[in-house]
């Protein structure tokens, strides 16, 4: 289609390859402070709680929407695995997107700002770390080596140099920082003002906090890893949703020799969630996160397993086996797994289309 | 000793704990850039080349200084395994400490300031660094978790929340970055100007390229692998001292629970060396490098190696059985790790002296 070419934005990185997914029940007032880095691109809404509810979306931004009766709807039995009333249901937009590329965001998170001021386009910053490669190997001390202005440093073995394709880009929070409820109850008033101008690969073997309130990935390379579990409505725990999907991320992405990076872009993380509320959803988190971790670090994936799926279904397998002793929620979080999969593939074949509502074009 | 009270600076950190090593053929104008955050502590200067050249080092600093005729006529046979006419030379220096801590620095390396314009302690910012723990088995995507706004994200084990002892402190620089000669030669402008915020451990089973530029450890914790090698006179090789130590140090850390840490404080590099002569130094280096990594990548030592002596004596029969192969060089390295390591005990057990020279108090 034809546009005047005077008062048209340029065409923005990726913009046919890449969906926004907002997990949300509310309006999406805190649209109107990304438009100028958003309008351009499709969103992707999942709408927690009540169905009923009507969700308005600002003038001008093209997206499709769906609540928990388009979830039921499309995957039928198997709308078991997407969780509800929390916002681990975001994963849905990962299944129904038929882009390369995924950007999820909460939406309370708003536009921050760089060291001279200027606004930061935390998508852009996304794109440009999934389109770099990345080099969990070994440590780059001068951080990004594939950034303007740096390069790998002496010492570093030139063989190592080419990187791997980076699947996911973790950007960070200004203001209210990701903590736990302890440590929101402890330091009720920390902020987080520093801006650490730095992007670098987590090195292979090495385990992180994956948030998802602001992260980016490469759907094509990681996309049936990024689950979030069972969370929330009927489930005994919350707020672990983003660090399940990270930890089984991160291991696939060491055995498939895929890259994980973290650091730029930062977004403006405006209120802190209850840590009372936040304190009942996590503790049973907190307390197994101590055997989960250790399972995480020595779990292996055999040779066979070469694809994300494959990977995937033996980490559900292992998951029953081992953390099934420390909690029965771990044997039906194994199921979910396997669900979740399932369900992938099947919207992930050619043809397959799921009818979303909203103004955007059917898929 | 009384001291009037109105002009006296405050006792620094770690005052009497601490030495700086500095290793140089020239004298030592650079000083007086560090006047204010280096005149209260003790210097260790191991002068290269010539020992007949008069040193001048600038008025009012405490220090030894040692050449090569000290160096032979103190270790006598074993000075064998100290390197000449390369800056390796400066691990006699932390050999003949007996100091708890060490800072080292290169003597083109200058005072750099940070965000605010103000004049870097980088010495101040190490010692910080070292009184810290690290958290080695756990990456935390706020960085140091100890620094003051910071604190460990959600997710993080709270098990893991105490962390480790820190032994080894890696300082940037901005300016001149650390390139090696093929790098230099392709980018011969490049400049670093990227202050980057952050201290991060190195995560446990990820090596890095130390550089011995900007450099401080716990002598106590690790001294003892702190070997810069054979380099320069009569050696295949130069410029690999740093990165040798690097490598051994971080893998005896990792074996022994301890941290390693990278990022702050920055000082001002002020000078390339000729990437022509570099060329020379390290193109043997580039070459081995390439095995050198999945050998340290692979390494691992028995539980009887409780000390760092112990790990270090071990390493060094895996570098002549492994990496003999590679070169003869290895061989002739490996009978130096053992002769550096009994030179150690011998100089740093009760009652060595070694009758330094210059106007610091004898040790």
């Amino acid at each position: 289609m034809a546009t005047p070419s005077t008062s048209v934005a340029p065409t923005p990185l990726l913009k046919e390859e890449l969906d926004i997914v907002i997990p949300t029940i509310r309006n999406l007032d805190f649209l109107e402070m990304w438009r100028p880095f958003f309008q351009q691109y499709h969103l992707i809404i999942v709408q927690d709680g009540d169905p009923s509810k009507v969700i308005k979306v600002p003038e001008g931004f093209d997206y499709e929407l769906y609540n928990r009766n388009d979830i039921n709807r499309i995957l039928g039995p198997k709308a078991s695995c997407i969780s509800f009333k929390d916002s681990a249901c975001r994963c849905f937009g990962y299944m129904v997107s038929k882009k390369k590329y995924i950007y999820t965001i909460d939406d309370d998170c708003f536009v921050a700002k760089d060291l001279t001021g200027k606004d930061i386009n935390a998508l852009e910053q996304h794109i440009k770390n999934l389109l770099s490669p990345s080099t969990p190997f070994f440590f780059n001390t001068l951080y990004d080596p594939y950034r303007t202005g740096a390069d790998f440093v002496r010492g570093y073995p030139f063989s190592l140099r080419e990187g791997v394709p980076t699947a996911v880009s973790h950007g960070l929070w200004l203001n209210i920082p990701d903590y736990d409820a302890p440590t929101q109850l402890v330091k009720p008033r920390e902020r987080n003002s520093r801006y650490v101008d730095a992007v670098m690969t987590i090195p292979k073997g090495t385990l992180f906090p994956m948030c998802g309130m602001n992260l980016a990935f490469n759907r094509d390379l990681i996309g049936p890893a990024m689950y979030f579990g069972l969370m929330g409505d009927g489930q005994p725990i919350g707020r672990y949703d983003d660090m399940w999907a990270g930890w089984c991320t991160k291991v696939i992405c060491d055995h498939l020799g895929l890259g994980v990076k973290t650091g730029l872009p930062y977004i403006w993380h405006s209120k802190a969630s209850n840590p009372f509320v936040n304190l009942k959803k996590e503790y049973k988190g907190i307390y197994w996160q101590e055997e989960l971790i250790p399972f995480f670090q020595q779990v292996t994936l055999p040779k066979e397993c070469t694809t994300v799926q494959k990977c995937y279904i033996e980490l559900a397998k292992q998951v029953k086996a081992k953390l099934g002793k420390v909690d029965e929620y771990f044997l039906k979080l194994s199921d979910a797994m396997v669900t979740w999969i399932e369900a992938w593939d099947e919207l992930n074949t050619s043809g397959a289309d799921v009818a979303p509502k909203g103004n955007g074009p059917a898929k």
